[in-house]
């Protein structure tokens, strides 16, 4: 078995500003090796309110799944706020491995960065 | 229980210029999933001079804390230097999760990086 | 012994577009510090179809070898898709080092992205 | 007792070209926590030649040292090669953290990318 059930990311921000192409998003990318499906529950922790923890998604078996932020909804209908700072706890049923990586394009050129997240 | 009390950050350094609406800056970014307040104490070490040890900040109890390392004071109202290599400690009272970022926008354009901290 | 036999990459994604002297590129970028050489395979998961399982490299003993993911084939001939999300995993007969990176120049300048791979 | 004394990177690699103020380079960021200077060998590992092994450089007790590649010299005069890839592996005498970042100014503003070296 390979990965973890629990990853934590604390550097989350959803830039509202674009240039160019290419929008401004985030992404926490999913690999999952086993052989189910994995269901993934994300939460969102905040400076100055409640967690949000309404979020799910998915990764087949054998599948990558690299979820947009800036797409997500959760079972209301609520997007991830734009323009203030989170973190995001991700919680699988099955082992999984994930990355969490941001494309910024407010300031012309596009900026990229990346980190494996934090499995404990 | 997730996260841990100490984590390392070895490249630290604040960028004095700037350009565009975007100002260069580091981030602290901790994610406190316990059910209490998290006391946070910010160390710094230097190349060439004695470590600042007397800035502190905090992070609530499900509450994500961005700490702009800019804006950080010590008890006694100085800044964190310019310009110079720094490293950083971060010991917390309770186990917490922590990312550190930098933004520089320094020469057009701007450039991201990250990596979740050292955690022993 | 250092290093692991095997290792994840969850963000993977070749920039089919790019501006100025440099292309769009990713890399696994592998250390052998073992005394014979490593055989790496490399398997590549997407999100909608049947992972590519036929890609391999050699790293030297002693050696690190860059490979550029842009320029990689499998037994087919078949190169790796551009312009869709995809997770890499590498497996190697001795133990080694591996880190991911990418360049991206397709909107003005240049970005860059690295991280450590995951090793369980 | 805070590290570890041995460190892997494997994609490093000298940028020979910069625009703007700032020249490209790569740095091996050291912070000491012990009470004793480190002393810190760099071995470089390269896809076609036989390792560079003579490079030293040390980190104060209770200091950070950020070393700068393109300015390192071995006992020799020799450099670090540019335009070439490599690895490195850092050993300390004392237990230390290290995370490794490069600079690159070669195609209008500039990118960055960090990430924390692997200690098995």
């Amino acid at each position: 078995m390979i990965g973890k059930k629990k990853w934590i990311i604390p550097d989350g921000f959803l830039q509202p500003k674009s240039t160019g192409d290419q929008i401004s998003h985030e992404a926490v990318c999913v690999l999952n090796l086993e052989d189910t499906d994995a269901e993934i529950k994300l939460t969102f922790y905040f400076e100055d309110r409640e967690p949000m923890t309404d979020f799910v998604s998915t990764c087949g078996a054998k599948r990558t799944h690299h979820i947009r932020l800036d797409k997500l909804t959760d079972k209301q209908g609520q997007e991830v706020p734009r323009g203030i700072p989170y973190a995001i706890e991700v919680d699988s049923n099955v082992p999984v491995v994930v990355q969490h990586s941001r494309l910024d394009t407010s300031q012309e050129a596009l900026a990229l960065f990346t980190t494996m997240a934090y499995s404990g």
